[in-house]
Order: C-alpha cells, then sequence, then structure tokens
C-alpha cells in the first residue's frame, strides 16, 4: 500500500495539552489578579466538558457557524459561578479564552511534525478555527502545510463535511490521507470518510496517569507518540 | 501607526515567475513527446491571457466555484489549436496543467518572505487554489501560517470576500493586514476592503525588460522586492 501522501492531525490533546496548560493560564491570572483560591485544573476539566455540548447545535445546523472563541466564553461565563469566580472581569475572561491560542505542546510534538514533514503534506484538522491554530503553531514551533479543518468546513467535527472538505482541499481522495488522533471517535468518523487512520497514545491529556482512550475500530496505526508514527510510517515504506 | 499584524501576498507575478516556469515546462514537455517547436512564452503568453476572463463567470455568480486546475485545462485545450499543438495527449496536458503547481519564485522570496516571518503573519491571498499553494509553498521553499485566498471565500479576487474572508479567518480587522501584490488592480481591491497595501516591482513578470506595472492608488508602501519591504517595515517600526 502506498505511503499517505497527507497527514490530517487533530491537535486539542492529540499535539497540545491543553489541561496543564489551561490550568497554568488561569493559575498565572488568579494570582495576577488576587482572584479567589480555585483548583484550575478542575476548572479546566469543566470547561472541557462543556465543549461538546457547546459544538451540537452548529452540527445540527440550529446555530450558525460561531468560532471556538465564542462558544469557550460562553461556556465560561456559565461555569464560573460555580467555581467561586463570579467576580472575575470581562478582560481576564477574554485573556483565558485566550489561553486555548497558546497550549503548550506534548514533549515529541515539534520533532514528529519535523520529521513527518520530510515525507508527507501535513495540516491541523481540528475544531479550532484558523486564527487558534495560527497563533498556537507559532507558539509551539509547529509548521504546516496549511491549516484545515473545522473553519473551512463551518461546522464541527465529527460531521463528516469537515474531514471531506480537507481532504478536497488537498487535492486528494480520502485514502491517500492519515488522521492522526488520540481519540476514538474522531479517528472512526474519519474511517467512515474513508481515510487511513492512525492512533497515539495521550495518557495524561485527562491528568497525570489518568489513562489513553484505545480505539475502538481497526485502525491503520497505533503509536506511543509522533516520533513512533514517524519511525513506523518510514518502515513501511521499506 | 502600529505595525501590520499579517501580511497576505498575491502569488502569481508577486511571488513567482509563471510566465518563464510555465515556458520551460512546455520546453520539457515538448522536447520529451518530439511535439512541433513552439514559442512556449508565447503559448504562456496567450495561456495567462485566457485567465481573467474564465475566472469572470465564477466571480459573476454564473458558475460554481471550479479551481484553477478546471480552468487552466479548459484554457489550454482552447488555444493549442493556434498554436501547432492540438495532437498533444491529454496526459501532456495534465502536465502542463499541474506545471502551476511548480512555478519558480523570484530570487529574493524564500529570503524575503523568511525575514518577513519573524515580524508578521504570512499567508498567501492568490487566486490558486489550496493545493495549489501547498504545492507551489513546497516546490519554492516558502513557509506560510496559513494558505488563505480564493478558495476560502470559493469566488475569486477582486471580488472583496477573498479579501475579507482572508481577515476574518486570521482573526484581524482589514487595517491590521498589509496585501503584498505586484499588480495595481489587486492593491485597489483590497484598499478598498480596508487593507493596507504594497506594492512590489516586479518588471519581468511579463519577460525580462517589459516593466512594472506602477500602482493607480495611494498605496502604503513601494518596494524593489521583499527584502527592501522588510528593511521598509523594520525601518517603520524604528
Amino acid at each position: 500500500m502506498a505511503p499517505p501522501r497527507a497527514l490530517l492531525f487533530d491537535v486539542f490533546g492529540t499535539l497540545v495539552d491543553w489541561r496543564a496548560s489551561i490550568a497554568r493560564a488561569g493559575q498565572a491570572l488568579g494570582d495576577r489578579l488576587g482572584l479567589p483560591p480555585t483548583d484550575w485544573a478542575a476548572l479546566a476539566d469543566a470547561w472541557r466538558a462543556c465543549y461538546d455540548p457547546g459544538l451540537e447545535p452548529v452540527r445540527a445546523g440550529e446555530r450558525a457557524w460561531v468560532t471556538l472563541d465564542v462558544l469557550h466564553r460562553e461556556s465560561l461565563d456559565a461555569l464560573l459561578p460555580a467555581h467561586g469566580l463570579e467576580a472575575m472581569p470581562g478582560t481576564a475572561r477574554a485573556d483565558l479564552v485566550a489561553a486555548w491560542h497558546r497550549l503548550d505542546p506534548w514533549p515529541d510534538v515539534a520533532e514528529g511534525l519535523r520529521r513527518l514533514r520530510a515525507r508527507h503534506l501535513l495540516a491541523p484538522c481540528s475544531n479550532g478555527h484558523v486564527a487558534l491554530q495560527v497563533h498556537l503553531a507559532r507558539h509551539a514551533g509547529l509548521v504546516w502545510d496549511a491549516v484545515l479543518g473545522a473553519e473551512l468546513a463551518r461546522t464541527y467535527k465529527p460531521r463528516p463535511e469537515v474531514y471531506l472538505r480537507s481532504v478536497e482541499a488537498l487535492g486528494l481522495e480520502p485514502p491517500e490521507v492519515l488522521m492522526v488522533a488520540a481519540h476514538p471517535s474522531d479517528l472512526a468518523a474519519a474511517a467512515r470518510c474513508g481515510l487511513r487512520t492512525a492512533w497515539v497514545a495521550r495518557p495524561d491529556e485527562h491528568g497525570p496517569g489518568a489513562g489513553a482512550e484505545p480505539p475502538t475500530h481497526d485502525v491503520d496505526h497505533r503509536a506511543d507518540d509522533l516520533l513512533a508514527l514517524a519511525a513506523a510510517l518510514d518502515f513501511n515504506r521499506g
């Protein structure tokens, strides 16, 4: 089987550690503003738990396309009172929403993408909008060939349009493209669109030692990190 | 005035020498296939002359979005007989259409973009589709933060949607973005959308010594090449 021409990447959790990054950003903000003591990792978890329900009206066509900045602000406003932070000023809320543009990558990511880019076209296929991905790439030192994903289709994964418009934008057919993600539902949706799939283990996404989410379908590759994926794709090339 | 946050670039003529590159690709194809002797630079000129009329039905909403690959193939098929090349096989026509994905940059471009990228976000805002820009960037050694332009808006410059969707995708307002082009009409359209403008002289675009097309409105910058533009933007920063 020919190697994939392009690799598409999930970003939140697969490439960047949103939980620890948001917790650190919250702690720094709390220290700077003298906010009440808060379990910022728990707030990050609660915020992320609002994510999928927030996307659903856009996926269902009940709400026009809005970016994650809009959805993140809405869900942050909704959950702050339960965390004793109802007095957080609007500018601080905007700062915390912007922290999703500055998430830190897992340690293997910059070098792993550099190796993979020697042989494949690379693009994010994330629910994060273009501006967020552009800022994240600069922050984390990632180099992409294009920024694809939800904004191109103006709906959210796992809707098939997001994967298919990304493949189409590269001028390719789905079997020529490998979707890389740490999340079984993302890979299953990509596989239903005809893409090849690679699962990457991210056991610390939900906290140190929380454990990875093993794939629920027969993926083409399983790897411990992007360096292992790069080695596996090189080996398959023979 | 604050420096621009992002620079958007016209590509054909501004960054890459389409005329000499297409002529070289045609000559190489003609030699390989034993095609009749042809003035390939004249064919490149005739092909490019079909460009704007081909875009017009898409701009006018009379034709659904199609990529430049489709339009280039249609116009090539139409003009080959007048150049004595009606016998060119379909695979060779497809090769020549694909040569628009492998155009050579002007000598200052790779280093100029590298310097500009130290201080600004950079993206093409071209009528070339994403796949074409991705291939061109790999061929010419260009590094972009995102690939924006016509495909995002599914219409063609100088329609305002192309500039405005590209600015929106970066999460910016038009005055925060500088449009860089060698062509007055492109810059005038961007200025009407509220973008800042930089004109770059490309006197050899239409052949050695053919002369540059000076801007028709009051642009914010005029530069002999991208190195001069990078120096001017650095100087303005003070």
